[in-house]
């Protein structure tokens, strides 16, 4: 029986509202690494799914809407993306879907948890599918921060930060600030473009999403365009929101037949961000243009966002 | 603790994926009609929200989302709507958002349950907003798809059809299939419009919504213009779907000029469906297009849609 | 289904091994005093319960386990008490039990939580059972260490705590400790017994029980005789425990045709602590025993009890 | 956070009153036999734990209490056991518990689920702490009814019954019926003795016990004496129900000091069922009696018991 509350479950908080019970129907694998906690377990209708600090991540049922959300835009915004920076992105599908860009020579990951990915290349294989054996690809295990600090002047095309939420006193606080936003930007070629994961993008808790936005639009100096854009990922029970960064290039000024033809010289095929729906996924619901007015505050070192249950 | 275990919650069982518990600050009212069983709670962040038979229907939070959907497309694209009726809508603010097009003559609400609207009217007066009480009102209580077969030629401008899923041996079964579609299309005029709720919009069971538009675009003779469309609703934790269908008006040659026009003219304000976001609200993502190809077939009265969790 | 997950829950936590999903059939009354929250709830197969501070108080199928044994034991090894004194027991059925022996002239309930016992006034007479209402019977509301304190040399011949448990941080602590012990001893009869709910008695969290009785035992100039005994409550999924001490009578050497006498003269008959089941209520598992050893301290004013999930 | 709602969980359906979330801080193996799924899973405060079809079977903190009441009072109550019969106890603790008593020359097992077996030798040491590998050990995997029905005549001193719970339309419904109690006679000495588990001795769902111990009684020819009794397992957050039968043998007549030289010559050392004990084991609450009154009936093939949530 589909609604029977027998059963193992993995329960997740998502906000005070509510408590989401995910049924296990097989746990595939647990584990714990210097930096989380782990569980691969079989979702009835969502199968194969990951789980991080008892949060779900991924499952292979939409994975892709979430991966091509979070690097197609950036990537296909550029016109030539050639060098490009993934920061985090542990199951190393957002790395796989910048290599689908035939224009990249190299990609480089930086994720902090070696152990999270070690595991994520033996067990996960449908999502990197091959991504980490790329001859394009570099895979540094360090602090993102302070890797990009140390490139900066790099010229990046494209750096794509699909890092955790910023938790209360959690260390992902200090890369969903200005501070991080300039280190980026300085690592950036003069048309580099910036993408990053920046919350939920419902009306329940849009704080870290249009906090971001607004973040992003008081550097006018550093990026012109910025722009919050989302994707329903029926995984999460929301829509994510992600912002776009950019010092030369306008996302809204991209045309359906401009990005087809860009995912065709490139050899690039969507089943979520695709040219028809590159306009819906930048047109923001009204809640969220009300939010980034009431909520939305600039976020700092010494004021980070703070995500709470 | 907002992440505590520890309270009330309302349980609902969201297909076999997974379990959804709602956190019960205050158990407002609990009743049970010949139909349904109801709750009145107030939900942390949700606010005050109306459970049937424990699935959330609707909260202050976004009941906006759902209810602007529901009238507002079909309202908006017939260019004169004076006769309107709707079929179930119990909290009462689908009939309020048809009450505020002021082109609006008169509006029938069809609900089979006397007894929730009478204690809607006392106890959720947010939702309603007097809509019961405007004159050009009239409340009837009985079957949705009888009355209206008794008013075959009535020539209505516009049918909202705001009933509840088709669940499995319930008697809902039946407002969901092609035959109650031609009575629908029988009672309207010859330039009518009718919209219904369809079910999620998710990629997890988005079967009921592609199988209404499917069933609505096999009545070509009927109805020439078919079209699904979704709202983002926090409430539900997943998109809506809803779908329109209109004898001789395109929701698609709609712009957002003249939905503006039309808001104008008719006094209306809305907060979600508006006039920026119509073209948003009717492009679906692509998996709710292969679900239309894969999964959407035509519900009849013999093989009706049978939603299960 | 009975094993459904959908519906109203009232979630209990017991410890950190586990979460209790109470089931609510109907919710009856819900309400917050200054001093708790609480609800009335008609749970299956339990039947209406009381739940305070969301942990589950008494149900209507086995309260008698609990209020018999919190009042039977002292009431019936004072040969013959005339005096009594209930502190807490807020639904009256402790002080119920008190009233069945015919010797008693005076029963005094001092319970702080004055809304909360005027609700249960009303709303739960399968408790009270006329019991406040009895000329014996006087009701006061106030600290009731404070209230012994002040009645010092009263010469009362049996005092019943009835109290809730030593939450960490709760004020309920100081009633649990050798100061408090010692007030109740300087407020009984040189002949007179006391005994108070310590308690769960299972071997999962027993330290509080046992700490009552080291703390009791260790008291050995006011009280000769100390004697743990239990309860099975199915109510609370687990046997419940509670201390009896006494000046001069020994629990032990009860016979069951003594007690038997003293139930016919007095006009009491019990469910639960019966005659033929005296001995066995004063049997401890061994693993009482060894908690005794293991885990027993004794409990101060400085050092109080501090019960924790 | 011992409270907090997030995290792994078991869920157990207690009757339609209750759900118990089992919380798990580490899944260790995971399965499914012919027969039925299991889990062995670290459960905070009760560590290592086996959940057999999502229902907890033993825990490392007091496994001890149930398998001694499993083996205990038949196998003290015999003079001298010599051949004795386990039907079920997969965990092999009941074996263990049976090979205590060094007057055992033959201890045949007969557990139906091979591979179930073949796990608990390999992951549960702590259960059956080598009894598997003890000479005097057959390990036989068959229907156990069928056996004893073999076995007819052969003798034997002690058989224990250490089988599931009677679920609706399993396959164990057989083995809690008349029909089987006399094949368990047929295969039993003049002077044998039989126990076996018999479900909750709680006062939620006391049926199945009190029917078992009513079949019992009815068969006065075979069974001179049967005796309910209960263990209070932590574990299984209620007192567990057993009972006794035997042809000779007066288990209430059987003295401490008896049971204490006993346990002295056969080197039997206890933790639960201690000579001590022994009378309060025995002596049940009045709620079972009235149950046996109320609810007790003769199990047969034709009507057996059908436990349901």
């Amino acid at each position: 029986m589909s609604s029977d509350a027998t059963g193992i479950f993995i329960n997740e908080t998502h906000t005070s509202a509510a408590i989401w019970q995910y049924r296990v129907e097989k746990m595939i694998l647990e584990g714990k690494t210097e930096f989380q906690t782990y569980q691969i377990a079989n979702i009835p209708r969502f199968g194969k799914s990951l789980f991080l600090d008892y949060n779900i991540q991924t499952s292979i049922m939409d994975e892709h809407v979430f991966h091509e959300c979070m690097s197609g835009p950036a990537m296909t915004l550029h016109p030539n993306p050639k060098k490009v920076v993934v920061c985090g992105g542990g199951e190393g599908a957002t790395l796989r879907e910048v290599l689908k860009h035939n224009t990249v020579e190299s990609a480089t990951m930086v994720d902090i948890d070696k152990e999270l990915v070690d595991m994520v290349k033996v067990h996960m294989p449908e999502w990197h599918q091959g991504a980490f054996e790329d001859p394009r690809t570099t895979l540094i295990h360090t602090d993102a921060r302070q890797w990009l600090k140390d490139h900066k002047g790099a010229n990046f095309d494209v750096i794509i930060s699909d890092l955790p939420n910023p938790h209360e006193d959690g260390p992902a606080q200090y890369l969903f600030t200005k501070e991080y936003f300039q280190i980026c930007a300085e690592a950036l070629a003069d048309d580099g473009v910036f993408a990053l994961q920046a919350g939920s993008a419902n009306c329940n808790y849009p704080g870290c999403m249009v906090s971001c936005m607004a973040t992003l639009k008081s550097m006018k100096e550093t990026f012109e365009y910025v722009a919050g854009y989302y994707g329903i990922v029926t995984t999460f029970f929301q829509p994510w929101g992600f912002v776009l960064a950019s010092k030369t290039h306008d996302p809204l000024a991209l045309t359906e037949q401009e990005i087809a033809a860009r995912f065709q010289n490139r050899g690039v095929v969507n089943r979520y961000y695709t040219p028809r729906y590159h306009q819906s996924v930048f047109t923001l619901p009204d809640y969220l243009l009300e939010a980034e007015q009431n909520e939305g505050r600039i976020l700092t070192d010494s004021e980070p966002y703070a995500w709470t249950a």
